[in-house]
């Protein structure tokens, strides 16, 4: 069988993404919803949906359960160049529901608790994200591991990447993604990580490759407001690389091997929701096309304005990505004095 | 069979109905939602459940379809004393969103827009419904017409009055609630209409035994902003009797016997969804139970405050609504002199 790269995504708190549109939103009022759109949603989903529109294969794994997520999985069946590889648990898929209100084009996010994952599911989780990292060595391809979804394309494929992204659901061990990052490595296949608070933390001391933490995010395991100095004490913390997202600013990029910051051509409005995870598909597509650092810095920009503009949240024009990544720029930043 | 009479509630647009518990609603922000509690809906779906409350055994019918139809179904199974004769269509059944603010006790709510009813889906539903009126009748009790819910206990019972209750789902000609009006009248069975705009206005032409609008509703189809005057507008346009909703100052009833207007005992905070709702199963539960006027408004007016009570949108305690109940003066009024 030919070996075919792929990225692998895992997305343990996937979600069924409904967006509201309402003419405009009136707290303690009744609204008629004018439009729904439901998509496959959590992080690491949003991230293989950009992924595959860039033309990358991806395999999406992590949990999905009772109707909601029967509902997530028959949606994520017509999508384009994904495969599913999630885990099937006894509970059930959260939803969440994005109004967009568009008299004034803000959006009121509201986000369902994750369904409680036992220690079988867990398990389970595990065995199937051995088995498709096992297919990145070319030694397994899914064979004889008695998993559920054995023999599907995610398993004959090698894995060039892994994206570990969002919250954990209840049940899930804070120490998860530390977990998932070594075995990984253990696999040789780089890890971008994104993530927050205290899995984020305990993830960075397994070294991941790259972390795409907002200001918010990096001052809360760091303590330190300043992007450029909290970037630097994540990396003493264990990341290989920072990708610190600005919001409209943009993002910081500290590497090993240089500094970049970068913004869209002009202020954006629109709907930032999955605008964090269209970076990190740009981020991750560069990663494993073997780009520079600062071309995949200029597409992660361009990709994340690219979905700020787009009418549905976590969607993204081709051609206004186009037009924005030809504005992007990037600059070079020395390294400050110690402070 | 032992003749066991029930009451029939049709909501042609029944709705999962989600009710959202956050800290306190910020516009434009993300929000955790603490807890999620979801239950069958359609203004039809919470009479049925009040009456079950109060005892009486209830037949549901209208549309389910999809799998929000099928988590609905599911979710009415364990609800006691309700007998399911939806019928199942192609589209999938609506959701309803409401947010309860815990810093402020508001809610805002969000409707998704209802499924397309087939004319194939509508000429179903109208079969189901003689049938199930025929069992009022005692002379079919379901039997040979091929429905697929044919034999369940819903066929098998009297019908002893029949609510009419919500909007309209496209597809469904304007003048549903007219057409099922006269049925139920050609079956000798009495109709309770609580819908409103040209739905509205096109069933009371069928002269409904008693209409429940609130004092929107009314204003929209008579032109007047008076209660008293629009009730007896609509009275003049075929109701034989309107059951005003006056909102907080509890409800006005006019009928052919007299007039009388009744209000809680004290101004009450909380989340009205479904109480105008609980207000049809009092009227309703009191029609079929033979109770004096009077009676059955204190008990509109009681559960309905009971409702604003409860925690969850649509319950109500017990305890509550026999306190309340105790507290409700209903007054007689005179009729004004012709303005």
């Amino acid at each position: 069988m030919e070996w075919s790269p792929v990225i692998l995504t895992v997305t343990l708190n996937t979600a069924l993404d409904l967006t509201y549109r309402v003419p405009r939103l009136d707290p303690d009022g009744s609204h008629q919803v004018r439009e729904v759109v439901q998509r496959p949603g959590g992080k690491g989903l949003n991230v293989a949906r950009v992924l595959a529109a860039l033309g990358h294969r991806t395999v999406v794994t992590g949990f999905a359960g009772g109707l909601t997520g029967s509902e997530l999985r028959e949606l994520l069946a017509h999508e384009r160049n994904i495969t599913d590889e999630l885990v099937p648990i006894e509970g059930s898929t959260r939803r969440t529901v994005g109004v967009v209100d568009e008299s004034g084009g803000g959006s009121t996010q509201f986000n369902e608790p994750g369904p409680h994952i036992s220690p079988e599911e867990w398990s389970a989780f595990q065995e199937t994200y051995a088995r498709l990292l096992r297919g990145a060595r070319g030694d397994g391809h899914g064979d004889g591991d008695g998993a559920a979804n054995g023999g599907s394309a995610g398993a004959d494929a090698g894995v060039e990447a892994v994206a570990l992204c969002g919250s954990l659901p209840p049940g899930v061990p804070v120490g998860a993604y530390a977990q998932l990052t070594r075995e990984a490595h253990a696999a040789g296949v780089p890890v971008v990580l994104d993530t927050s608070g205290e899995p984020l933390r305990r993830g960075l001391a397994a070294r991941p490759d790259l972390v795409k933490p907002n200001a918010d995010e990096l001052a809360g395991i760091t303590g330190t407001t300043e992007p450029l100095r909290a970037a630097r004490a994540a990396q003493r913390r264990g990341a290989h690389s920072v990708a610190a997202s600005l919001g409209p600013e943009g993002m910081l990029l500290v590497t090993p091997d240089g500094m970049w910051q970068a913004g869209p051509p002009r202020s954006l409005t629109g709907n930032p929701t999955g605008a964090g995870d269209s970076a990190v598909a740009g981020l991750l597509s560069g990663l494993v096309e073997g780009l520079p650092w600062p071309d995949r810095l200029a597409r992660a920009v361009a990709l994340s304005a690219a979905t700020v503009r787009a009418p549905v949240a976590g969607e993204f024009d081709e051609e206004v990505h186009a037009d924005l990544l030809a504005q992007v720029t990037v600059e070079e930043s020395s390294e400050p004095a110690p402070g």
